[in-house]
């Protein structure tokens, strides 16, 4: 019997697959296992896999399914439209960059990550500014090289398909209307939460409780696991799902929080068909919708009153006595603290959208070519101002806060705001369809919320886009209406004196 | 600058290596934190990895550089010699062997393996013969395809370079006629160990006495892990070496015992030449060699008087009060318990010779064509009868009891026992060069013997065959009378009422 294009393009597909599966497995590895020493051992593996994934990811035999099955137009079935959509993307991107550009990527990446980590520290904005200007250079380059017209929208598209520069921009001065104001009134509120009661919280019982939380949600510890890293993720896929957190014994509420959003994840990875791994039909639509799985279960679930209804009193007794005479309210404060940093990763589910935003305006200037690289500290600080409020100490509090430019990531922070928007979006029609869903997770069950969202989003892979998937599932496009009246609904009451 | 065929060959033989070395880390994956149902994963990651192993262990390059070193006759370096005659060993017995051999023997090892586990539990041999029979036609056909005159020495050969049947058996002889009324002796002496008194020894105690011991000895824990599995190992290489032990909490000992063997083997790794791992001058020398260097550590030091003067107040205190009671000769005679078991896993230093010679008899017999696989459950009866003194009960506890066969494993078992008597004359050969040496261990200091290992034997990699390197460190070929001075100097006073 002989094989179809399809079928050819989806076992080379799937065994390119396997070989960065390994890779993961590495990479894993790297962050919960490897002994100090070992990492150069770690790099000669993972260059040698590098060359064997690239070898079967760029396969000749793929294009020429790939052309096959082009051929077809509209006579292709859905999941060959589907499957052809993407590879070609991600063929192209692999194939048609020259093999100098692609060294002299990795040279750059290299140097401008190890510039980048003594900037910071040095508050040296123009040490760095020369590394910035050649990966803004290079992704320009790059774009143009795979005959993409705007290069910016070519960053966004691989990050989230289907988005642009220009429909975000959109979204975003929408959401910073309300959003704005919003966060000055919960700044301005004489109530705060008060972190300082948790103190000398074991690991080893964080760890209880992360695991059964974890669990409780959905996460299946038979096909995966939860181990702790410096910087928690979540990696593999289906058939073998690692995520990881990490315990700070004086703030445990970090763990639960970073638990159930590599939770979230985990159950997305877990929810694509795993019969489908290794093709566009077995995997995750973008960064966005991940953000928006990740979101959900750790804000729109995980801080709200129901969950913390079933979990509040196993919190208690997994820490006792350290909790006594902490109260209820001044718990479920502290699990919804909010308030003003100027550094991202420190910063709460309210205000992390207007770090985003300030990103997201720069880069878009930056690639606009309406804002010069030297002129980034002082336009930083402008922002910081004009979004948060705040007055900036320094450019390592700044501009040079974040590792992801040093790589060349452009367009890569829009997305965490996407999946904030999306994840509100998503339980406001989880609400509508199910009114009393709250009551289940006060009986510990996630179940329903589970079943809806595995049918929703995951088990369609990446077949829509990520706006089209929104508009399938929740009758509209993607709009920050949502995420404006979850925040008011939560933390409008919460900090009312 | 061009490159010799010599430097070729490092390079090619290093790139597959890399390659091995992540296979390694996932075989240590799997036995340490696989999530339970990720296994068809996991076979698909080894299978693509596998071809992809054969074809960077099979370039033809290798082949080509091989030629050329082997045309430069005796104008070759030393290391081109020793390098050039174990890569042409390794290089044929990928390379001859047909794609249908390889594919049969594949499905015959998994075949063979799910029919071992049934016919244990079942006691039924005869359901298991006839895969052991095909096994053994393998083995004869891949030794005849390899120009082998010696099916059985080829083997040997494989586990042990340069060791033969006759020579074994010659060495096994001298053995048996002095262990049997040894092992008589011990076993009918009124003096008996007592392990009812370790009861309840908390693994994450055990743990913590585990790694103090490997740190001791010289386990260098910036460049490896202990772990737990439930059959302990030592996998990877001397930049990243991770052994694993196993923690029974009504058997503490074990667990000290064996994390003294995993990190013997452990120090082998450690102490080879680094900038070496892949070619030949970077591995170790065989088996017998490698089971020589954790017996050494795990007996003639381990269950020593010295070390344990040393780490006795330790143990008593990382376990207080669980040794309140239990006298030091006691616990000493507990360390060095022996007794009879038809099982060769569950059996002591002194026992475990007798099931080795066992296992080697009939295999020479079998491959001889003096015994055919109908008659091996009542030869092994009569075996376990005449050198252990044991009437079996059964064939799972008899014929069927080691999972190795199935896996057409022969010619592995003797090197446990090559491996003890090396350790006992590698002993005696340090006792005569320094005499006061075990002083160093009451104090805790393992580096003068550390340092006379990996000068004496962890340097020269695979340079010089078993036996070579027996004779050139300590002056003589193998010879069994260490062994034999070992275990009398340490069991006869110890079991004399």
């Amino acid at each position: 019997m002989s094989t179809t294009p399809y079928e050819t393009l989806v076992a080379d597909l799937k065994e390119a697959n396997v070989i960065g599966s390994i890779g993961s497995l590495l990479g894993w590895d790297q962050q919960v296992n490897l002994p100090p020493k070992s990492h150069d051992r770690r790099g000669e593996q993972m260059a040698a896999l590098s060359k064997v994934y690239f070898t079967a990811s760029t396969n000749p035999r793929i294009g020429e399914s790939l052309k096959a099955l082009e051929a077809k137009g509209d006579a292709a079935t859905d999941d060959e439209k589907a499957v052809r959509r993407h590879v070609r993307k991600d063929y192209d991107r692999l194939t048609k960059l020259s093999a100098e550009f692609v060294a002299e990527k990795a040279r750059l990446d290299t140097e401008a990550f190890q510039v980048w980590t003594q900037a910071k520290p040095a508050n040296d904005f123009a040490m760095f500014a020369p590394y910035l200007q050649r990966q803004i250079d290079m992704s320009r380059r790059e774009a143009a090289m795979l005959g993409e017209p705007d290069a910016y929208d070519y960053l966004i598209d691989k990050h989230d398909p289907g988005m642009t520069a220009a429909r975000i921009e959109a979204l975003f001065d929408e959401l910073k209307r309300d959003l704005v104001p919003l966060v000055r009134r919960i700044v301005d509120s004489p109530v705060k939460a008060d972190q300082s009661r948790f103190k000398g919280f074991p690991a080893e019982l964080q760890r209880v409780f992360s695991r059964e939380i974890s669990a409780a949600v959905g996460f299946n510890f038979d096909r995966g696991r939860l181990d702790t890293a410096v910087h928690p993720f979540c990696s593999g896929d289906a058939k073998d799902t690692r995520m990881t957190t990490k315990f700070k014994e004086d703030f445990p509420l970090s763990s639960v929080f970073s638990s159930l959003h590599e939770s979230g994840h985990a159950l997305y990875e877990q929810g694509l068909p795993m019969d489908q791994i290794g093709t566009p039909l077995g995997e995750a639509v973008g960064m966005g919708m991940h953000e928006s799985q990740s979101r959900l279960w750790e804000n729109q679930v995980g801080r709200g009153r129901a969950f913390w209804k079933r979990f509040e009193p196993r919190f208690r007794e997994v820490f006792a006595p350290r909790l006594d005479g902490v109260s209820s309210e001044a718990l479920y404060l502290a699990i919804n603290d909010v308030g003003l940093t100027p550094i991202r990763v420190d910063s709460d589910e309210v205000t992390y959208n207007l770090h985003i935003i300030l990103r997201f305006e720069i880069e878009r200037a930056l690639f606009a070519g309406t804002l010069e690289v030297a002129d980034l500290p002082a336009v930083w600080r402008a922002k910081a101002k004009e979004l948060l409020g705040l007055e900036l100490k320094s450019d390592a509090e700044g501009v040079l806060q974040d590792v992801h430019w040093s790589g060349g990531a452009f367009g890569y922070f829009p997305s965490y705001c996407i999946g904030n928007m999306i994840a509100s979006q998503l339980w406001y029609a989880v609400l509508k369809q199910m009114p009393d869903i709250e009551k289940d997770f006060e009986r510990g069950d996630f179940s329903r919320l589970l079943g809806w969202l595995r049918t929703s989003i995951h088990a369609h892979g990446r077949r829509y886009d990520t706006e089209d998937l929104v508009k399938r599932v929740t009758g509209e496009g993607i709009s920050p209406k949502y995420l404006i009246r979850y925040l008011d609904e939560r933390y409008v009451p919460l900090y009312r004196r």
